[in-house]
């Protein structure tokens, strides 16, 4: 009898239960992107038919999958995940490493994020889908206070995570030193910084450096910066969003 | 008995009780500019001792408050709710009408933002703090399809909810005709708008005009726009975080 009731199980749940450990990206950008990346290692898809129509046959038939309706999909993510009837479980990607950053390609200026200790998923997702729009080589950030691959980053990536390299050191002052090394001019950007924005970066390569809403950048941190920056804002706001403040710099970046 | 139970309950709770309805804004830059903002009718202020101390004693002064624990503070709030200590419970702000934006003051353009059917609180309050970052005159959305005044709105908006006036309209294309008569350029932000934000631009005040992520700006709407214009970004990203977006393109008015 048990082996009889087993059977009726959709394949997938033979093997895992649905509250099974591992990494499920939600969203049809965020999932057509890991579909698409040859690094991700995929393990398997569950998605209504609506959204298996939107992603293509090509893109389905590249992982096993099984077609059910929207709450199936909604009983494997957090609660409120907005999945768009798609949930894809696969493994984190193998990790980058700073000297891997490509060099420059057709005459453009390379451009590098690092976040020192931005820990909301939310943002980070922001900063990185804006890191694609405006062809950032990579995004930085610190192993400790900085969102692991999830859902949820993946989500407000829009399929960022899978096209810009996310790479994770251990000491961020000492990977400024490298990308110093490798000539990148280190801009960190603040709001008590010396420069504004348009004055402080140079004609090269650029690492953007911006720190958490709540602390900033850490001392060690800016002291192996080579200019501080701000965007020029009105006093009656302290600050502008992360993300956004790091949109209006990739933008001034690419400006020309 | 009864009587004296109900007086070991703090003076608020007498009144109604924590599920009562009421606009309830929270987190310190939201409260602090709700209490300084002379238009906002206050009701009363729930917060912990260090928040009391980080508003100052002028403000708490400004309204009935009870000094409570922090897991008070929280049971007044939807959960999830960052309110760092304090939750203040007021009156929605007065409706403010187009007609009343605020002549151009000393040389600089105005310019106004025009939100067509954004329904998520999150941007639209990270919008709106941008807008008080750029010196923004309105901040004006279509009455149905937009987050009402809301706490979470309030807190993503960092204050400039009670500082930038949100006015809301019962149609877009009318509004922008109302606009057009008052000297402003109308600037539809899309991705295939047919300048660069950066040639769109006037000299002249401007209204920055955005659509939501999903559907983008309504026909009628757009066809209300003197220019359609696109921030320059890689093929491989469809479009920028929607808050970004408007970061992007304020700065770049800003700029000069």
């Amino acid at each position: 009898m048990a082996e009889t009731k087993k059977k009726k199980r959709p394949h997938w749940t033979q093997q895992r239960g649905p509250a099974a450990p591992g990494l499920w990206l939600y969203g049809h950008h965020a999932v057509e992107a890991a579909l698409k990346n040859t690094k991700r290692k995929l393990k398997r898809l569950v998605l209504t038919e609506r959204a298996a129509e939107a992603l293509g046959k090509g893109l389905v038939g590249r992982v096993k999958h099984e077609i059910v309706d929207a709450d199936a999909v909604s009983r494997l993510l957090p609660p409120g995940a907005v999945h768009q009837g798609v949930a894809l479980e696969c493994a984190p990607l193998p990790q980058g490493d700073v000297s891997d950053i490509a060099p420059a390609a057709d005459g453009k200026r390379r451009i590098v994020l690092v976040l020192d200790q931005i820990s909301d998923p939310q943002n980070t997702g922001a900063i990185l889908r804006s890191a694609a729009a405006f062809d950032v080589s990579a995004v930085i950030v610190q192993d400790r206070h900085s969102p692991p691959e999830s859902g949820a980053l993946a989500k407000a990536a829009s399929g960022a995570l899978d096209t810009v390299p996310y790479i994770t050191v251990v000491n961020i002052a000492r990977t400024l030193k490298e990308l110093s090394e490798q000539g990148f001019w280190r801009v960190a950007l603040a709001g008590d910084g010396e420069q504004t924005l348009k004055e402080a970066l140079s004609s090269g390569d650029i690492a953007l450096v911006l720190g958490s809403e709540g602390s900033g950048i850490r001392r060690l941190v800016r002291e192996n910066c080579d200019v501080g920056a701000f965007v020029p804002i009105e006093q009656q706001m302290e600050s502008l969003n992360v993300s956004n403040a790091a949109a209006v710099a990739l933008y001034e970046c690419r400006r020309g």
